[in-house]
Parts: structure tokens; sequence; C-alpha cells
């Protein structure tokens, strides 16, 4: 065993997979040689933002669980990974030095080794704020990075949404990672916008922040379809599906002929053993409904059309990024579990260390 | 009161929907007057062959019950209407002449008074079997006729489903008046196709008649998820949807990523009070499905370039079309009910004369 220089090991906190099934996470500490290892053409990180995504549920069901062929579960006993954005302490692969910013697939954890550095790309644009490179500014990087919100909110308004000027769009999870950045794009676009969300600050913040036209806190709606129709009499042309079950039911009694539907989750559902059944489906046929489930990347192409779209309007300040951040490693777990009660406002994001 | 020649009145049996809810039929004898009335456009006709389409079963409900713009809903105490072939025996259009053999709108009734000649057209090509007229070569004719096999099939498929040739595809109710087109158009482009019906019988003219690579009798099936595994080990890219519920359900767990399916129909569900929940649309965004509803006048323009397709097609024996028969008006309740409980085997027309 080669000798390891004292200077060289770091402590390391972790937040590692307990087990499949239930998924809870736990957060230990570990050590880490803090220099790349002879041979290696890794990369060493610090991490300094790590971005907390609904699909990261399905990656603690065991392998298989789900016959969806980009999933690839995590592995108990070890730390879990995600998005990030972090900075490089040493650095065997010539594309990045010492102290360049990064993101890309990093671990949960204090300090990462990346050895699959395909998936780490420097960071160009740093007169924003670093931690938009886990949500709005984040791609697609990896074959396991489901969820990025920004191309996910471009990419399935544009493409799937086909909108126009004047339609008639509902956004569940609205003041949501996604939501938020698709309810402002259907404004600049002249739409009319209604949000969902599920406490009052953030029915204010879709209100007030957001520029939403209207929104409603569906915890106070016990007839769902009633709201949709207070708030959409003449239906609804486009619906931004986040959350699934009975929202979505509500919905399809509500969508106008040529209606469009972009699944991109199913929020109300990840936790459930049997998933709600939804009834409504013959409306599909009735109103010539098109649903499209939705993926990032596919829409990876429009990266660079992306970037020229939403940097100039975030710089004027026409397009607002809401963050939740939960500060340090062991608020992880929480906020990461926390997304399925609706406990963030806006996107959540941890912070491991400011830099 | 104007008199009444007495040659010109003939006793008309007709089939009246008797109230709305339960949609019962009953088939009664009025007069009619053999000619035209004076100062009408009208077309009297003489009904030959009528189409039996489960969409009829809609419109014995309350018109407004279903928010389907298209949908508007039979006069009880009137007889019902639907798609059908007829022979022209006075006509106050100058389009058409006594003799005439035309295809439209007509009333479920031995003679019809036909005041909107909008939706009646003169049949050009009479060598195919006259009935062809109520299915494969039929297309919309009027806001309230709705689903037209041949040309529901055509764009469903061809449009709605971008097939590519050694595509894995799979229709239920796979011998009915669509699916027995679609299967057939599959195999013309070279899918591999699989088919869904509700007997022996059924799953032998699929194989043996319309030429499918395999069929089963899903009422055999207990385990429709292993039943699709078993057909389709590589998954199902292409599913022609026509019957909803526990079907869909089994399905889009088998569908592979991109996969497309068209809503056609969903007519195990149409006599349920409450429609059976559908709990596996977290697929649609796993593997970034596409669901399109479909309703034949969407491809309207569509109609010549599919007769240009369709008609060598039929007379070179390359495409077969199997009808159901039902003989005599006295019939015509049974055959329309019998396609809910899949009676039928084909396309479900009721002859009322032969010429």
């Amino acid at each position: 065993m080669a000798s390891v220089n004292a200077e060289e090991v770091g402590s390391n906190k972790q937040v590692i997979l307990r087990d499949y099934v239930t998924g809870f996470l736990y957060v230990t500490t570990s050590t880490i040689q803090l220099k790349v290892p002879e041979g290696s053409n890794a990369v060493l990180v610090k991490n300094l933002y790590l971005s907390c995504d609904p699909y990261m549920r399905g990656l603690m069901r065991p392998t298989g669980s789900i016959k969806a062929s980009y999933i690839s579960s995590f592995t108990p006993g070890s730390p879990i990974t995600g998005h990030g954005v972090a900075k490089v302490l040493d650095s065997a692969d010539p594309n990045f030095k010492k102290g360049n910013l990064v993101w890309g697939i990093t671990g949960w954890e204090e300090y990462s080794l990346i050895t699959e550095t395909d998936f780490l790309f420097k960071i160009q644009d740093t007169d924003v704020p670093l931690s938009y490179y886990t949500g709005i500014l984040g791609k697609l990087t990896a074959s396991n990075s489901v969820c990025m919100p920004g191309m996910t909110a471009y990419g399935g308004f544009y493409e799937v949404c086909s909108p126009k000027k004047g339609e008639y769009v509902f956004i569940s999870a609205a003041s949501g990672a996604v939501g938020q950045l698709v309810g402002q794009f259907a404004k600049l676009l002249g739409c009319f916008v209604v949000g969902s969300a599920g406490s009052k600050e953030k029915v204010d913040l879709l209100k007030n922040k957001f520029g939403f036209d209207d929104a409603f806190n569906y915890k106070e709606e016990p007839d769902l379809d009633a709201t949709l129709k207070r708030y959409f009499p003449e239906g609804i042309d486009i619906y931004f599906e986040n959350v699934g079950g009975k929202t979505l039911d509500a919905v399809l009694l509500n969508m106008r002929i040529h209606g469009r539907i972009a699944a991109c989750g199913m929020i109300s559902q990840y936790n459930l053993d049997q998933p709600e059944g939804v009834k409504n489906l013959m409306y599909l046929i009735y109103n010539r409904i098109h649903i499209q489930g939705i993926a990032v990347f596919d829409y990876y192409h429009l990266y660079p059309k992306f970037l020229d779209f939403v940097l100039p309007y975030i710089r004027e300040g026409k397009i607002v990024y809401v963050e939740d951040i939960a500060e340090g490693l062991e608020s992880g777990p929480a906020a990461l579990v926390g997304l399925f009660s609706g406990r963030n406002v806006g996107k959540q994001v941890v912070v491991v260390a400011r830099e």
C-alpha cells in the first residue's frame, strides 16, 4: 500500500443511501485523499451547491424495479450522486485545473473524486449566481441526470406544447424549479397563465414575483374540477404536468380541443405503493388531446439556443429564479425528502460550502 | 292540410331512441310520404346499409353530459341517425336524382327524408361492395359522424403513430372495424404486428385472414402484462388503442422509449358509470411516450390520398375487409348493443334492403 501524506488526507462528510425501498439516507464522515491518485485521469472537487430533484426518488429503488432505461439506481452504502456546482482542488484531466469552477454530476459529500469527467463542465459565465448551474442554467450531463429545470421547462414548453400568444396555460407545482420558469416563459409569450401550489406563500410568489395572471392553493380547493372551471371558463390549451393523480383527472375534464399536456413529473405519485387511477382518459379522445412524456435529454441539442434565450432575460431581471437554500450537507436528506411534501419554496438547493 | 296521394305514402319502419341515459332503442313503424314535399330541397332515400359505430353510444346521453363539442345527442322519440348507404327515390336537390346510390348521414329507418344534403355523397366506384361505404371507404361527412373506420385507421396510424418498417405494433380490438385495417396497414409497411380480440374465432381471423404475426384472446390471459412481455420481449413501439382500462395499464408497462399511442377508442369504458382508473401513467414520463387522442375529422384533408392508397389494395385483394352483416332493421338495436360485448366479428353493418 502506498504511503499517504497526512496533509493530503481530509475528513469527508457524506450522505449515504442506507438501503433500497424505503430510501433512507444518513450522513456520515469518512476520509478522502485530497490529491488525485497517480495514474488516474480523475478530478478532485470541493462541492459547493447540490441540486435536489424529484427524479432522485426513483434512484432509491433497485435498478430494474422500474422499466425505464435511463434510470440506474444509487448504491446502498455509497454516497448518492446528483447535479452540483464544485471547485476543482486537483486534476489529472488536462481540461480542468485547480481553482476552476465546474458543474455536472458529483457526489453528495464534501469532496468528490470524479472519474467520469465527461459529465463535468467549466462554468464560463460567473456574473449570475453559481447555484443557478444546478437549476435554471443546468443541462443534461449524463444518462442519470434527468431533470434539469431550465432546459426541461424550455424544451417541454416550446417543443411539446407548441404555445401561441393568448392561449390558456395551467401549471401545477407552479412555484417549483420547473413550474416557475414555464410560467414566466408563457407570460413572456403573451399567454394567460394560472398556477397551483400548496401554500399561501407559494401562491403569493406566483402572483407577485413570477407575474402569473392568477394562482390558487390546491389544498384549499375541495373540487378541483370546479376550481379549474372558475379560473378557465374557456378551458385549458396547455397543461404543464408536474403532479399527476387527482389533478390530472380534473385537468382532463377541462382541456380544450387539441389541447397539449407536457408530462414532466407526477410528484404526487412517487411515494405511493399503488398510484392513483386516472379515470378521465376518455377525454383524450373526446377532445383529441396530445400528451407527451418529457425528459430533458431529448432537448439537449437546444442548449446553446436556450442559453442565448435565457441569459439576457436573467441579466435584465425579466426572468427571476427563486431558490430554497438549505444550509450544510446535514440538511441534505431533509431537503430532498421535503420535495415530496412541498416543503420547499422554489428550486431546492443544498449549500455544502460557498467557496 | 295538403291532401296526400295514397300511392305516395309508404309504411316506414324506424329505430327510435326510447329515452336518454339507458339508451334503449325500439323499432316502430310510422308512415312517410314517398315524395319530397313541395318547396323543400330535400332528398328522399331508401336506406340500404347502416353502420354500427361505438361513438353512437355517446349520443344516447343528453347533450352536454360530456364536454366534447362534436357530440350532439340523439333525440328521444325520433329515429337515431348514423352513417349509411342509400338509394335516391326522389330529389329536389339538383345534385341528386332518382336512382343515384349515395352514402352519408341518414336515419335508422327504411326511408329517410334528408334535408341536410351537404352530408350526402354520390357513390362513384361501384366495383367494390356498397356496404364498404359505411366502413373502409367512408369518410367524415358531418360534425356528428365521428368514427369512419378506413380514414380513422389511415389517419391514426400514419399521422399519429409515425410508423417505421420493423417496428413492434400492438392493436387491441384488432378484428374490429378499425383494428383490422391498422393491422393490415402495419403489415404492408413491414412492421411486426400482434392483435388482441375476445374470441378464438377472432384470433383465427387475425392470424389467418388479416395476416397478423400473432394474436391472442385477452379473455384467456389473466395477466396482460405478462402476456404482452411474451409477445413483445423487446417492447412495443406503437399501440393502437381501442379499448382503454386494464389493457392500457398493461401496455404502458411495455412501451419502448419514444413509443406512440393513438387513442382511437376506449370501448371497455363506455358503459361503465365510473371508468376504471389507469395507474401506470408515470411510464409516459419514464419512457417519453406520446399519446394522441384521435378523431377522423382531423384527417379529412387526407381523403383523396387515402382513396388512391386503399382502392388498388382492395381491388387486388391485398387489403381485406370483414363485415358482420345483421339482416333487417329489426336486428339493428341488438347489432349496435352487441358492439359493446364484442358480439360482432369485423365491422358491424345492418342491411335494411339490398337494393
